[in-house]
């Protein structure tokens, strides 16, 4: 395993007084200490992606600090989780970045003109309940230079609305299906399509959903083929899938 | 509260010696004791059903005790959870009686050729897997006397199967739904059907399935108006609530 | 299956001018898009009771929107959920609604004044701590027009307080029994009566109650024939299923 | 605490030789070591009931090699949950002893001829499947001494068979009521009783029953006041104790 | 079953103009009707002990009423889950009554002086953190007139302070033990006793200790005999069964 | 919605007597009545995969009607959780057929040789438990057309194991990690690659394993992104969505 | 079992005037009552630690009270689970203790400076979430003399995060790690070691978590040997358990 | 990290002839691959314990196939899991190795006699039915080389039977007890000693056991300080960690 890939070139620079012994040992290591926390410095690299900040937990400051040190690269810097109040005072710290209330994102250096409207994420939810979720789901993918439909509260209790929209939901490269309650929109729609579905249950009910567990379970034991799931609310994780997946087109694109 | 309805009738046969004292005894107290069994002889008058018998965990020998008791009046008489062996020995037993294999019932005196047409029950299951538990269903309510449209294998994994059938299930009097994985046949039949849907979760799946916990759970927590729940695989349970909710459609008749 | 009935109506009313392409648009997909839902216009005329709105995760505004919208048919409008705060301000936008403070709902356009007395739905209660389960099982089914019988506390500690009033139970067109707990009122009431019972566990009790999971797993393995289960809490779903059962009886009249 | 209570007596007995090194090892630390098993020789002195031998996962020998060892007191000796064939075997190498195939007991030295009559236990059950488990608990009652009423198969589902029996149930010392599915008539006796009632749950149902442990969970939730439990299927358990409270009686009348 | 007892006197007394109907229909229903509760009047008769007010979910108001009923009679009135701020409010409104802030009880018409100190009840606990349940078991018993030690803080992690005052719980006449965590208390006590223990366990602990649920589980298989269980935190429950079996000893006495 | 895309020319071809009224029936229904089943004729056009039969619970003659119907195209067919015999049984039956042991898969027309080299999905197992459900999904990619890498028993007990097979797995276009017990392999994978990473569960393990239901919960918590997890032993699962996701790389070079 | 181990000499100095009844009878009987609490005064002699103080659901003056006596004695005293508001209390009526609010621990009489650098024990943490656990564990270890090595935020996710810190925790006496999520962190650790590991599930995480449920059992479903599991998040009890084993070391170096 | 510590050496020799390259490869990667399994062989140098099989789930010639090749080094090689047909085929085939009945472990170049008697881990049990969970523990440790204290059936339904032997309990280097049921033995141990303690439930019990969940999640929140737990039944589990501990004194004992 290549733990250190430019090991040779990172000496040079030291050699060459480009580089302190601390950012040598950082670059080495792949890791940036700041107490509080060990930045993966490695993960564009290794992941495809950049790392992404949890945002829950932590202080205002915190994330200021990790922030402050991530942007100095070009790449798109997503934080999640973000309160309202915090997202207030990111923004105006970083005033070139966005807050996105709904999605409780905080983004830096989005990528999002960059999308390919041609190979879109479909974000589809059965209720309006489940938006919260599903705006983190498309604000990850767009701050990833991914292209996104907003698919919203065609669930299965009234199934003409799903039809409604088939078409713009059949012609995705990849479909994300995000609901609570029993989750049968994900077992209609994978039905229905013939490219990778990814769902997310929501904690969206009461009693026997079990704060989104029957809707898990529900899902895991789906009787449509090629859908695979995700945790609870986890809207970030299944748009960070997605993106791996859309992103065998963009390369086919650029080939 | 009325426990003994005909008691002054039951003390005048005894007086003209038309009734034992053991027969009157029986008659004031609504229980027939057999060692083994306590049975209810008062039921038909109270809930408008004759005693069904629960054929797990009781020997041939006393289910024969049983039905030989309930076969002299003229109700039909319904035993649930009949293995093939047992049905077999029961049928050489009481020759007018019939041993439905796939439900694993045994039923005397069916009302089956009373039933009318016009006012029936959907019996429908999403796989074929779920077809024992639909036999169990639909043989319950041609026993009492209802009549019954079988529609099986129409899951929403190829939903085309299920709207090609859906007039017929729409023009139901009662809709039972039986459904094992995730369940979501459930919500799109309640979505679809202005009649009450009484739905059965079936056992059918693996893993995360739970032996049927997340089908219970799953149809419990539906999006759909209109759904109720009986227990795992408890088809028998289903039919009886529909009985009596059709019955509403007869008495109309019968006005 | 049909998804526009009146396809050719709706065009001919278009071309005629008597439509905007906007409202032809909304009959034909059976859908109005208003952003934050996409409200099912479609529903009176599929499931027979029109769009109900569940007002918990909802703003006074995003409720006023859709009441604004929904208000401008005749149908009966309940809004289920709503907190006092937000059933204040609704009263005050609407002043022809009525806000029920236990049962938590907002009625617009209710029915009630229509019910037929003679078929009843009896809604009983086990403890006074299930009563705003009841009173919101109970405003549901009078909004559509249905008549009630209110029968509370009278749950099995104490078991002559039920036999008090069995015979009104007895008379009912369909029981709804709620009790938190073991549950056991249910069976009892199961064992006593001839028409269907729905039943609702309420999350009432501590420890191995375990917020109402056990009373509904305990409903659902109930001895009583005749029983099905709706979720912990439901008192809207339990009478909409009785009000679906209880119109036979109705429809019964009208023939 | 006293752990040896007749020190002095046994080491005298000792020094006058009619005693054993051995035994009296055994009198002083209160155990008797058969390598297989530490059999607890002082337990009629600290519990008021000799040691109870669990016969599951035992062999025919292991159980012999107890029971040969306890056989020499005058005390009666219980054996539990011993299958047919081990039962027949210990019959033929204990002609004294007693096997009760549907109570799965084996029993030495029984004190069931010395009971009183006028404080009885009653032991209840809801249906037949909860037999078995009653026997366990009228047997292992019977053979400490005590009487027992058997009063079987009068669950809620058709509550006259209790009411039928209930003046029967009231008079008794203690109850022991033995239900599976929702465990209903707990709750019903509990409410009509003035004495101590023993819950056992039984893992009788299917599906949401959970093998006993929503029956389990409703009883210990139980609306009525005076209700303790015991474990699944435990008769012996619940015996057990109310041989504890009955004894109470027994010892008013010696005074 | 007999639930008119007095049925004959009550007519007379209606006759002779000594009572209301009102009041002989309360009579004859064993239930007086406050609108906001059921309350059972037959229960001193039935159960032995009058009934208790579950104080939570009820507000100071309906609580006043239900006392102010009940305390026309001179039974002990027990009301149990009292808040701080209502027990004080309740002490204003009821002079002679007392409030016990830890055990959260308010009591009228105690009967503690009346109690036989020679037939005690012990109340054990495992931890400080026990105290509060055992307060409400020791009050309820003190409040229906028995005798109650309290031997607090003696769980097996430090096993020699439960030996220190063995004697003391071997003397009671039955013994409830409360712990938390995986309450072993339960099971050394149980060896070590000859009377019924009955076990109470409390939501004491963390993480796998599941908010009470694993000490119940762990209460319901303890390797002791002579140990029944009731609810998590159920002191009251616990005491009430245990006054039902000491009750026994009173009796004896009076003889 | 479009269910009969091809309407018209199903109808010419039976005005032209190529096509019978029945075989028109199934090509406008999209479902092949066999009695026991309705298949799905849909299927490939929809999913872009033909229906694939769920051997478990069929009989032999079952699978053999469905294969017979389905064998007539040219489309692989994929028959899984199929049992030694009813695998031999098969294999008589179709000579041309493969059964495979490991995997309990038979499969006719398997497009195995026309898989790509270069794009492969890499199969890493933790143990060689996981072997089983492993070959299941590879034999499902294979019989698709697609390249697969085994990459066996690489769990992180021995992580330098995996590191040795880490470039073969960095390589793959997605990756399926099969692992029991705690499943530990998905984060440390997930951490170090940049393509799609899909987790199968598997029932490995006992105890705090709870039939994989640890592992499945595990593993949706993972800490690593870009994880998606499908059911228990779901080795088909994982291997269709790896195909769906695998396939755009095939549309790239065709492009 | 010695429970009075210097019984001679207390009576002795009881004799001599040393001793109040009072004092003699606390070293009796190894317990000094103080109402709300009963100190257990034997557990250094018995355990080889004193008695450590659980703050949660204590009031400040009853820690106070507690801690006043134990500080009588030379003893390390830990109280752990106290808030930052009490802590600031404590600190003020015990200048010479130390309050940790991260750890969340009040320490007097640390023994930190005697600690053994060479035989250090590691506490290891997968994320920055998880370290208040950490320095729980880490503050306990001090105080009773341990030396300790932080190694904080080594996840899986960024796998050579752990590898630059490995030989680190090679070379500890013992590890403690700390996790979240799956916990995957403790497998790889103890696949590369070969000292204890004791592990401790954090309630880090959401949805399938379940509150570190899910993290306890996949720690203890682990496929690394030499892994044993405390409570979740229970950072002390880990400590507990190293420091007892680090001990040896420390025997060693005394002898 | 150092995944290759001999690396030169290995080069050398083969260089020099002395080794093949198909060996010299497996000593750089540590692993010998045979197929069906991919043997540790780095784990001695790494773990401080060779590699451990675990013998369920394998046939007998896999386990031939891997003893054939860790037989050829001197180290003590363990088979857990192995039952009695395997373990006599075993046997016949290493006629040196040593099969062990009811701890259903095969063993081959066993180093229990170079074991240190006055450096023991004691083995405790609560009852007989814990022995074989027992055994497989103690055959662990004699296996790799330390001595065992067997103190089997010590119970607290009878705790004297504990104190009989609790000095032997308290002179161990570190204690494992296993207990099914309540577990209540572990927190008394705990209590009582100043050495770590190593818990292990097992699966005995019935009902609410919970096949051994009870006992596992209650020895979790025990009472007790210096406990730690492993999985259900995991005997082998335990004796790993035990003797990792024991080591420290070993090594002392070395210096």
């Amino acid at each position: 395993m290549d733990f250190q890939p430019n090991l040779e070139q990172t000496l040079r620079s030291l050699q060459a007084g480009h580089l302190s012994v601390e950012d040598a040992l950082e670059q080495i290591n792949g890791v940036k200490e700041l107490g509080y926390a060990a930045i993966d410095t490695d993960r564009q690299r290794r992941n495809g992606f950049p790392e992404v900040v949890y945002g829950e937990g932590k202080t205002v400051e915190q994330i200021e600090g990790i922030l402050q040190f991530l942007s100095e690269k070009e790449l798109p810097i997503l934080t999640t989780r973000v309160s309202l109040q915090k997202g207030e005072a990111l923004s105006q710290r970083f005033p070139t970045g966005h807050y996105y209330p709904e999605a409780r994102c905080f983004v830096l250096n989005s990528k999002k003109e960059e999308a390919d409207p041609e190979h879109y994420i479909a974000v589809v939810t059965a209720g309006t309940s489940d938006v919260p979720v599903a705006e983190e789901a498309a604000v990850t993918a767009e701050t990833f230079g991914h292209s996104v439909r907003r698919i919203y509260d065609v669930g299965v209790a009234g199934i003409h609305r799903l039809f409604n929209r088939l078409e713009e939901i059949q012609k995705a490269s990849v479909i994300i299906v995000i609901a609570g309650m029993e989750g049968a929109l994900v077992s209609v729609v994978g039905g229905l399509v013939d490219v990778p579905v990814i769902a997310v249950p929501t904690s969206i009910g009461y009693g026997s959903n079990l704060q989104g567990l029957t809707t898990l379970m529900s899902m895991l034991t789906s009787c449509a083929s090629g859908v695979t799931v995700v945790n609870i609310d986890n809207g970030f994780g299944a748009a960070y899938s997605a993106c791996m997946i859309n992103r065998l087109n963009h390369n086919r694109k650029e080939n």
